[in-house]
């Protein structure tokens, strides 16, 4: 689908096993509407998924296509039928300002084929409250840990679990957080065996490649 | 066990499934003898494995540890039985001099009980290169592809195929690559989905991520 | 020509064969009228060019200057009769969003005195859309790669073609692109030899370089 | 005491409590002798210190002032009766490599009158070694918490207790740790609260700020 | 407590010997005045505090909360009855642009217990004005030193008195004060010893720090 | 003169010869009002300066103090008899964007009593500009330098007299001049011998310096 | 061409019209010798060259490979016949500590087949150099214009004609000038319209991008 | 004088009022031998300098060049008769680390026409030394003022006096300092009026630019 200001990769999920996603910042509501439809109809059996979406185009996606399941947290839109889920990603969050990340790995994850179990507000400050979540952690098949500030969470969990960790910088803090640097530098540098990290604030990133990780191994396990 | 110098975290393959790994970077040659040995006696069923060694410490190995595998270019020892391989990761490195990472990444791989198979010298400038490889790199379980300079080849790989796939800039460069910040940075803001990056060189980290992930995929499908 | 604010280089065209440009960024609507009218009238033969105008100031030149051509995705005018093209210059964007660039790029060669053929969204996380659109750019005399993010599509089109070829960096992406540097340092080190790069976002100085490659290649070869 | 290339501050005891020290990076072997006997002249009754030492100042002050005590880790030297200790400052070093740093800070304490329990090689990876060693830091007056990498260490110690806590990043570390930054900019960021921090490496100012409180509380309270 | 947003840490003054504290940047009017009021309910006996607070929280607290003080300069409120204060702390502000940093270490230290005497516009330029105050601060258990531009009070202060000193950057200033970084690295670089330092503008946490260390001596001397 | 929020270096003409100077960003126009005034009160008999002034405080000063001197490009306000003008400072500024900054640099020269000769847009890409404006400069006692995106003009004329160079750097320029940070860096390795530098816009205090030598060389030889 | 470290990109030539170069950086003496060799076996007819050759490299290329051409000023070997140059590229350094970024750019563009003019020594403090080296630049068919510390020199060469210009940033300076950065900057936001771009210190790729305009242009004129 | 490798600037004398200077930093002895003989002949009648000379150099002109003086803390050689000094420049240096620094700074001041008054070790620690020191400096006709660390002291200074005042950053310092970046910084944004700043240790253009003021006020006053 080709049209003068894009040219959707709609062999993507040939290739990938996923169709292309998406990214609304930067686009029209319009845009992101005839992109969306558009793979949609390419996709007529499995959910598309669009993300970054300011109010405008959320209300224009809540008009003109209402089977869209629009969630204004994470900013994303599900349109389609969300396949039937493989495997287990817990999504950890250290504070309530990483929400919206959480929520944006959470959609990922969901249209990409796997569960999700979310946990929410168990920074390292208060030491219990990720000890008392290690059950709820500890038999998923990825893990998404999420973290601004100085971004410690992630070396914590992973020196309790094997399972594979993704660590998500996000931007909340201020001062010499310098937008999130600081935090992804400290996911960088986890003494934690393994920790591997995307971009600040890519709940989508993580998402996708936590979702590759789990409905492989949900697949072959028959979970 | 407990040096004055030193707290080995023996209970740590216990909790992640995988015994603690010795950091050279920093020791003296006596440390790491020392350290291996012990993890070597709390794990006589398996490999322990060290990284980082500088020549020194590599002799020593040699001398004190004849059983020892050392291999001078990833600069890492391996000491135990290696565990059976399950599942495969690949490992793909853009040039010759990121064959150091690469080779830590795969001994990593195997002292973690994966896999490997090592492509090199596939950088993005030539894309046929790339491209004649696919069919090596396809049908792993998980993919860490290894580049310094500009760090463009994951998301060329990683538009090619959807298995879970982690990036590995070097410091291979010079200039403005920053000490291999530039692929680093590259890295992190790719637009292939799904790509998550390591500290630059750590070749290590990236090869406990994929080989988590392969092994398990591996035992689940039998291979 | 000389305001108490400005001090117009009249004898630009003389020295370097092209006018002065008027940089809209910072000046008033009524400055830049007054700057654009100006060079008009010191170079009634040809066109010229403002760059960077802010909505107000297009909405100025549109009602005070009815020639002039406004472009409003490329924020640019021309006002005078384009010069006949000599040559070719490929404009090729990554992204939908990295359009306005390619459009300042395009508007600045067209002003320069050579031919255009703009090539949109062929990132790299599809290599199909670039390799297909191969025979539209292996025959310019000059290439302009334009790409955000990670900016990798500069490296592999110069692995292409030994087209010259110039790279723009955008400020598109988000966290640790900060604000396109992680594409300019990409470029910077690109793998493919003889990339050479801009200012971020500067599809201008990528115009004015590319143009007078082209148009002298043209020139001599009676295209 | 004035040399033409040194001003020594003799009137700092009278306004700080404490003598000057000698900061011995670029100073010459004889600079340093000369320089820390000209202090043990000036305060006969109380031991004065030296700091970052290299071996050839080392082996100077060994031979030349017998009665100093030179800590070739810590490379510092103390010249003259140390204090009676009062408080206690619990120096808590995540790894072994930040043993040089803890070794600074707690000759500096010594020096300045205050007592030191040092508790080594209790990283974040490994939780149970910091929880294992919470009851020898939580009667201390004062914790120095020093951590290289990405310097979570802290943000666990502080949210277990109430004592003051200072801490120290260390340069410890690759790539993305830029020589310190990395753990520096997560203890800035940190989510426990009242952590303060010191410059890279400086085992020093920690001991300083630490030794004042714990010798004003532990006289307050008699021990 | 704990919301689906929010998971209060109401074990923390057990552990720590203080509350949590609610960080209002980021979360709506509606939650801070949930966890402040639960927080209140929490600790009948003491007051809670919250921080960073916009001004439509100050708002709705003030209509909510009519017993809680809140503090317009300092982006503060304070529910509940204030510890009887032990100790003193000197919060000293560089200039008049520094005051809500001075008013959110205010804050901080009263509810946390200890006492405040606040010094301002006492920057280093018109060194007779910090001279002059000086017996205002000699006798202080703890000093809080801020300052934005180059940070220069720190280290006049650090060498006029051996009282602990924590010293704030802000983000006062323009151009290469990039924000406060000027200040942070001229802090961390001071040259007084025992200078340590907090995030830029957290008068929050050096108001921890001080008031703990204020407090212990105030009640061992029965201040 | 203290107000609980301000404390004014009165004294401060008797150590510099030059009375305080009032900067307006981050104060109120009521605060910028009273300091003006008072500053005003307390030296009748000459100018006094307030700089950085918003819109909203230049127009409270035209109407509350009708005397004063508002210069609305300059954003400054003078108040008072200006001194006699001793010497003659020449202040260069590269484009039309830095005229801001010459303003501010020309309104504090006069308020610091030397003379002004303002010349503007004589950027180094059309050199006979500069070259031609050369014997309106070559007399001066001290010359001011302005430029943002690669900030070369004080180059090039530090390389054509020897009268002691200021240079300025501006935040005028976008993409990698990263706020005037490109140009700072670029003057501060300036080739030409003895050009010095202020932070990026700081016309204010290029104006104070210059002023000094002008003055002082001007009443020195009777101009 | 395949080693197991490396694998020669023999198709580079059909594809770009030049023949891979080897980059001697980070190869041992031997591995260079075998690739020279070995492009020189793939490539009979005309010149393969090697770049950033250390000592020892230059050694065993002289011995092993007599005909090959060493430069130890610029450290490039030349081996085979160079080609028939067309065109003309001019090569303008600022300083003498330029000259080896001078040379490298030099011999790639004679390998590349195109004819050289060196200028050398033309900074902007002394304008009279560049000023009268004007002849022998203006009728190149590119430009190459090289520089450390500010970078100045681009800018006003790129004043003075309209030829192509790239500039190179060379890492010579200190302090502020942090290893070129300061000279990439400069350059990167030259006012001069169309100037472009290379990493630091790279002659090779400019030399590339300027011997393809300049044989170009040259052969389709006849010179 | 031009060598094929160098183009002696021969007018700069007649342009600025001072023969071109010998940087030494990056030449060979025998070259910067050659420079400064050169130079000598051309200017025979007043001493010529060069600076940044390394041991070999400076054993190389203390051979060759008997005459010549050769200073090895500031590595600096001046080569003819000193010029009469007119007016004075008082060196300030805060610490015995920055005295390499000071000592390049005198040489230049001495060498450019102007009288020296240097003060050493006089860091804001201890106040009392720079305060101690005013009249030493209160009289003269310019400052220059050097500082490693936080680069505090020409705030101080700079409040005490209204002598024009240059700042010399130094990269005295480890950790944070970034080589000299804080203190370049900190200088940058002073507070005290009048500020400026060379490059991290240029005490030659600090000397250059005050030599300049020192020795007009001092010819005009007949000093």
């Amino acid at each position: 689908m080709e049209h003068d200001w894009a040219n959707l990769d709609l062999d993507r999920a040939a290739r990938t096993g996923d169709p292309e996603v998406v990214y609304g910042a930067g686009k029209t509501p319009e845009q992101v509407l005839a992109l969306l439809r558009g793979l949609g109809v390419a996709h007529p059996d499995r959910a598309v998924l669009a993300t970054r979406l300011g109010p405008q185009t959320q209300q224009l996606l809540a008009t003109e296509l209402p089977d869209a399941d629009v969630d204004p947290v994470a900013r994303t839109a599900t349109y389609g039928p969300l396949p039937r889920p493989h495997g287990k990603v817990a999504v950890i969050a250290a504070g309530t300002s990483d929400l919206p990340v959480a929520g944006e790995a959470s959609a990922t994850i969901r249209a990409f084929g796997a569960g999700v179990e979310q946990i929410v507000d168990v920074g390292v400050a208060g030491l219990h409250r990720i000890l008392g979540a290690r059950e709820r952690f500890a038999d998923a098949d990825a893990l998404i840990v999420i973290a601004g500030m100085e971004g410690a969470l992630p070396s914590v969990v992973g020196g309790l679990t094997g399972v594979p960790l993704v660590a998500v910088p996000t931007s909340v803090g201020y001062g010499a957080s310098f937008g999130g640097l600081a935090a992804l530098l400290g996911m960088l540098n986890s003494c934690a065996p393994g920790v591997v990290v995307t971009n600040i604030d890519n709940g989508f990133g993580a998402g996708v490649h936590a979702a590759r990780i789990a409905r492989t191994i949900g697949k072959a396990t028959g979970r």
